[in-house]
């Protein structure tokens, strides 16, 4: 499986891409960060970042893309932005039929770290070492883009058993309606 | 001027066409809201609010798009998504290099009711009466994206102004420390 992990922004926004193998293998393809200038337009900022994306989406070909879901307690304006680039770059999937999965920091975090509130020069170091990269990524959005990959490969049989059971629970439910409603048909 | 205004939301997304004419003249041309399901993925969501909002950008060919800016200091959630529909909107104009201009919703009552604390009634019923409307738009997401359009039409003016205006202090700034560091170098 191929997966493509977004750290979204408008300032940096971390890109990568990472192959999973078999068990927990992962293997780093590509990582880098693209920075729009803060003095420029919303809309030109936005379309910088979907052109990037859209470009490493038809270069990579990922199956899936991983985004970090933000938060609205943090800072208010970062994260508003956060949000808008976010959209623009689930807009470049949905466009591709690409599945889009969101995870929360402390869901990558303790994914890589076994801790959901590592800081992230632990995050750093963890990266690193499982990537088995010969130096550090920086700067830590791009850190954060691999981390966020390398949760989607770890989480993602954990999410298709969970998909699978709800489907199977909501299948149930179904029936377990159904039955009830045919009882009280012949009751009355 | 022809303007469109975009009230954003993933679940009710309000769009509006309105053209100024002399003076504080508007003619409304168009104004629908879009839905997308509350279950869907967020990709699929934001798919299907771009698609429209495209195939209303290029059959309207507005000059300016007018969005309401967001704050993240109301539903949280609601937030989120409102800045992610307001970035795929945003991003649909930058590709079709359509200005966008971003409104605040008390601006918003401001030009239309003359209160900027104006409630959803007394917005709709000004709609209403400056459009010479037949009857009230609905829903209230209706008359929002009409009266961000006017607001628009009406502000463009002073916008034009402001921009000229700091356009020409930054000019006599760069000027004035010129002659401060000609000065300094004359002093020493």
């Amino acid at each position: 499986m191929r997966v493509m992990g977004v750290d979204p922004g408008l300032t940096r926004c971390g890109l990568s891409v990472i192959e999973s193998g078999r068990g927990r293998q992962v293997i780093a393809l590509d990582v880098d960060v693209v920075r729009t200038p803060a003095g420029d337009p919303l809309q030109h900022r936005l379309l910088a970042i979907s052109d990037t994306v859209e470009y490493w989406m038809d270069t990579h070909i990922p199956d899936v893309i991983a985004i970090e879901r933000v938060f609205a307690n943090q800072n208010a304006n970062t994260a508003m932005g956060t949000a808008q680039a976010g959209g623009v770059i689930a807009l470049a999937a949905a466009r591709r039929d690409i599945d889009v999965h969101f995870h929360t920091p402390s869901e990558v975090k303790a994914a890589v770290t076994g801790n959901g509130r590592a800081d992230k020069a632990q995050v750093t170091e963890m990266v690193t070492r499982i990537l088995a990269l010969q130096q550090k990524p920086t700067p830590a959005d791009a850190a954060d883009a691999l981390a966020l990959a390398i949760c989607h490969c770890w989480r993602a049989p954990m999410i298709a058993r969970m998909a699978a059971a709800e489907a199977m629970a909501a299948e149930q439910q179904k029936k377990f309606q159904a039955t009830l409603k045919a009882k009280a048909k012949a009751a009355r």
